[in-house]
């Protein structure tokens, strides 16, 4: 059936539920980064192959906006005629409210997809189109794709106990802070996780739901003598069932939420996110029971990682650089012989990170960018869309790992031969800012958009800038992504606490300021970082960033005369430190090329 | 009649009207900084002279909360059998709403003072105080004072046009801006203004209601075709009401605002800032009348001056500057003679000031603190509580004017003998943090917290912090802190859009960080600086600053080894312009001194 087929049969639910208009997206119910395919309705719809997108309809007209990135895959992908395309941000652009707005009369319906709306976007809904009655209890286009059994099942993959073996905050105790923190909203307080990271920490469980992200789906219930989890029976041993029940939670159905939101006591409190909790779930929510919103305090809890998670960390990014050493090396001795490709890349690193030991899988599909591809951030080269590298330029790679230990996020940006003295100005640009955060000392409370601030600082002097955040919060064998803080100074959908989340000892952050000059090169340099106490003094608590991954900067790129007394002694400590960790897990051959690029600088 | 007796009328009143708590504000209807005498309610109530206070009493009890600055003189000047007496932000201290919360049942009457308290505030006293019946229409409080003849009338100081003859935007003009602004809202867009800076701007008109600020006490009212300003027409000569008539503008009594609001069109959208809207106003709003809470268009369109408004600060500044200088060289002068005293330098001062043409009055209480003074950054000597200088160490000086030409605000921490090593390392740190923002380069849409955070981030990294904003908003012949801009970390309450204002051309704002080391030395450098644009590249539009204050720093205060080579060549660029700006200005006496103060460092 092709795209015009389905949206007729939607327009004919549309008039026989009297409907006018109708959203359809590509959410899920957890606001997860990656969607799986049961959840891809819109992809489904249109033929978009692409990750972000909405679209709306009426029963004459209908719209599809993407973002910048994917403007040429939707006009190929996207029937022009069934769809009028557009591309978000672009001045002069309608956006899909403003849009719905023009086609709306006051009385009229429009349905929204209430399981994957957020409470938030229904809000934003209702604010934009007063007059318009919406209602947000269906999901007709998938509904319509499970009729016609096009609609993948949920992943069914395994859960699996985490981690197994090594030290992580017991189960007990996850809840038990949880509680205390709830406890501090009101004694009667309960809280709805749907954050799949959330659940993922809280039950001290992973699973492969997704090829990237050792999550499982599933929402969890936490009250004040109770708590639940709620996700496909058949995904769990009966060990974890039992080891489960033995800390206190209860496993039930994945669909039972709205049974057990309506059971909940008239004196409860109940705790959403409103940007992460589907609409949907509160029409079940008794009308006695309190609504508190504002962060999930298991968000906060998950991202400040104890002194061991920390360590175990470390090992997951010793693990990753000696594959990464491996890879450098061997595109060093690649990057002449006119075989060497930026998919040939990412291919290699797998083969190197295969050899080490609690390798799970990797975290993003490689970024691998030579010269101008590079000043795309999110550049990815395919099995048939991928450049040759030549002997000249800038190669650049952001590559993120699951080990057992830690998840792991990096970027190098490495000389694959001769350098223009503007590659290096950038280069040493990058390096600086990148530099900045890693020494920056900030007082408890300072929030991620401040330090953003401060980073580009270095750059605006020069008035060069870079769009995106200097960093975000990594995940514990989680997302790669994950908040609820972030160091930037653009509020990013995805993390709408950012802005109000102070940076706390035990967060674990990356660092990665670039420059992107398209047509030419963009370089990017990222490592991770944990922050930890500082000092007191008489002016307050300081905190400070350790850095978590070690791997050597371009030496060659490096213009020393741009560089403080102050920074190249930072260079130089940090490449002894890369040679003194990582250096005993090498090879006597790689050792030696390692102490070669951590040689002092200046 | 003292405290007890008033307290005693005032619960008879609530007994009369069924009230069981009350709550006292010393607040005017304009949320104005600088309170008239007639709006503070409080400090007739209580006996307290200090500025920032708040009451609440119920039947049987009454509390009383100031800030950190005023605890001391409030345990002298209040009643502590009749008040509790509470510093606000100290750990453990009940808020005036956690205090009511205690006390109040469900069903029990709080009258609030609906003529002084704005529409945020009153929803904020609803949000946190759950099933109490709150009322807002009445200040009974107010109307004791009246009755017993204890409230000053309002002032009625003559309105007067400004600027007189030299250049300012002609009132036509910005009546025009604002109702483009509105019209972006909606065509049928009205907006109340209440800040006094506000309708000293769109009027072209200045008064002299405060001592230290030359604005007037009135409310303006624009809508697509009409323009009102309610006021007293006393304060007003027939050539000011004609030129108003003629520039569109009607003047009313300034009691007719209810009325007024009573008769808007019902399709009018009425723009309010709830911060600084009187929450009795809605009242008289029709209920057809759809209400637009945000920033007031006029406060943005007030802060962004033009050229030649820039030039006349920068005269402004110059004329103050050669005051300035005469303080110092008078200072350096008498340091050594045991006479000088704190309050005697700020008396000196308004001695060379009244000697600058166009000169009209101070813009603050001289602070002026030496030695340890310094460290309380709004510690103010008074003829009877003030330090003698001793040759050793700094004295510190933080003045504010207003001249026919504009409004200036400046410090300048001075040696009036030896220096320790720890005030020389001190000044440099402070002095570095200054030079930071007056040369920081920033993007076009840039809001004050992210400049703030560079600015601190030079001390934060040695561990150093202080606990205010690197700058504030300055008015012109207005206000010395003006919104809705404010280079802060912190969110004022006194600037609520602050962290959604960006910075824009034609800003002008205070430059001043400092170094408080209580017991010991305070040290603040303080010059205004107006946005400006900078460049535009592939990477964006950039501003950056143009300093409007020209005097010398401390050069025996700067470890000039401490300094970057693009530090040093900012300050003696910097002072070889204070030498060709001022130094016209001043007797060749006063030229030579200069000239040696702003000789090259390193």
């Amino acid at each position: 059936m092709n795209t015009r087929e389905k949206l007729e049969h939607l327009r004919e639910w549309m008039r026989t539920n009297d409907v006018a208009a109708l959203y359809v997206t590509s959410a899920d119910p957890h606001q997860s980064e990656a969607v799986a395919a049961h959840w891809k309705t819109l992809q489904w719809l249109s033929g978009f192959t692409g990750s972000a997108c909405t679209a709306a309809l009426t029963l004459t007209e209908a719209a599809f906006w993407t973002d910048g990135r994917y403007t040429t895959q939707a006009g190929r992908e996207v029937d022009g005629d069934a769809f009028t395309i557009f591309t978000t941000g672009i001045p002069g652009t309608p956006t899909l409210c403003e849009w719905l707005r023009a086609r709306l009369k006051p009385g009229e319906r429009l349905s929204l997809p209430g399981e994957v709306l957020s409470v938030a976007q229904l809000e934003s809904f209702r604010a934009e189109l007063p007059g318009v009655v919406i209602t947000a209890d269906g999901n007709p286009a998938a509904e319509l794709r499970e009729s016609l059994s096009e609609r993948p099942a949920l992943p069914d993959a395994p859960v699996w106990p985490f981690p197994g073996e090594s030290a992580v905050t017991p189960r007990v105790q996850k809840l038990a802070a949880e509680r205390a923190e709830l406890s501090r909203i009101d004694p009667q307080a309960a809280a709805l996780l749907t954050g799949l990271e959330e659940i993922g920490w809280i039950t001290n469980l992973r699973g492969d739901d997704h090829p990237l992200y050792p999550l499982f789906h599933a929402f969890a219930l936490v009250g004040p003598g109770t708590a639940t989890l709620f996700a496909d029976r058949r995904k769990f041993t009966d060990d974890i069932v039992r080891a489960l029940a033995a800390d206190g939670w209860e496993l039930r159905a994945r669909d039972a939420v709205p049974e057990a939101l309506s059971a909940l006591p008239l004196e409860t409190v109940l705790r959403i996110d409103p940007f992460r909790t589907p609409a949907g779930f509160l029409e079940a929510v008794p009308a006695g029971v309190r609504v508190s919103r504002g962060p999930e305090p298991a968000a906060r809890l998950r991202a400040i990682h104890s002194a061991a998670e920390i360590e175990s960390f470390l090992e997951a990014n010793r693990l990753e650089a000696v594959a990464v050493i491996r890879l450098m090396r061997w595109i060093e001795e690649n990057a002449g012989s006119g075989e060497l490709t930026e998919y040939g890349v990412g291919q290699q690193l797998e083969h190197f990170r295969r050899q080490m030991p609690g390798y799970l899988h990797p975290g993003n599909i490689p970024i691998v960018g030579y010269g101008a591809n590079a000043a795309l951030p999110h550049y990815r080269p395919g099995p048939e869309k991928s450049d040759a590298v030549r002997p000249e330029g800038f190669l650049l790679f952001d590559v993120c790992a699951q080990y057992r230990s830690g998840t792991t996020d990096l970027t190098r940006t490495v000389a694959v031969g001769e350098l223009t003295d503007e590659m290096k100005r950038d280069y040493t640009r990058v390096l600086r800012a990148h530099l900045t955060l890693a020494r920056q000392r900030f007082p408890a409370g300072t929030t991620g958009n401040l330090l953003d601030a401060i980073v580009k600082s270095t750059l605006w002097r020069e008035a060069i800038s870079f769009n995106h955040g200097t960093g975000h919060g990594i995940g514990y064998v989680s997302n790669v992504h994950e908040g609820p803080g972030k160091i930037s100074i653009e509020l990013a959908p995805a993390f709408p606490w950012a802005h109000a989340t102070p940076l706390e000892p035990g967060m674990v952050f990356s660092d990665e300021p670039g420059i992107y000059r398209p047509g030419r090169h963009g370089i990017r340099i990222e490592n991770a970082v944990a922050v930890e106490e500082d000092t007191e003094t008489e002016f307050g608590r300081f905190l400070r960033f350790r850095t978590l991954t070690f791997l050597p900067y371009e030496r060659k790129a490096i213009l020393v005369a741009d560089l403080t007394r102050e920074e190249i002694e930072q260079v130089n400590a940090y490449h002894h430190e890369v040679l003194e960790r990582i250096g005993p897990a090498l090879t006597e051959d790689e050792r030696r090329w390692l102490w070669r690029k951590t040689l002092p600088i200046g």
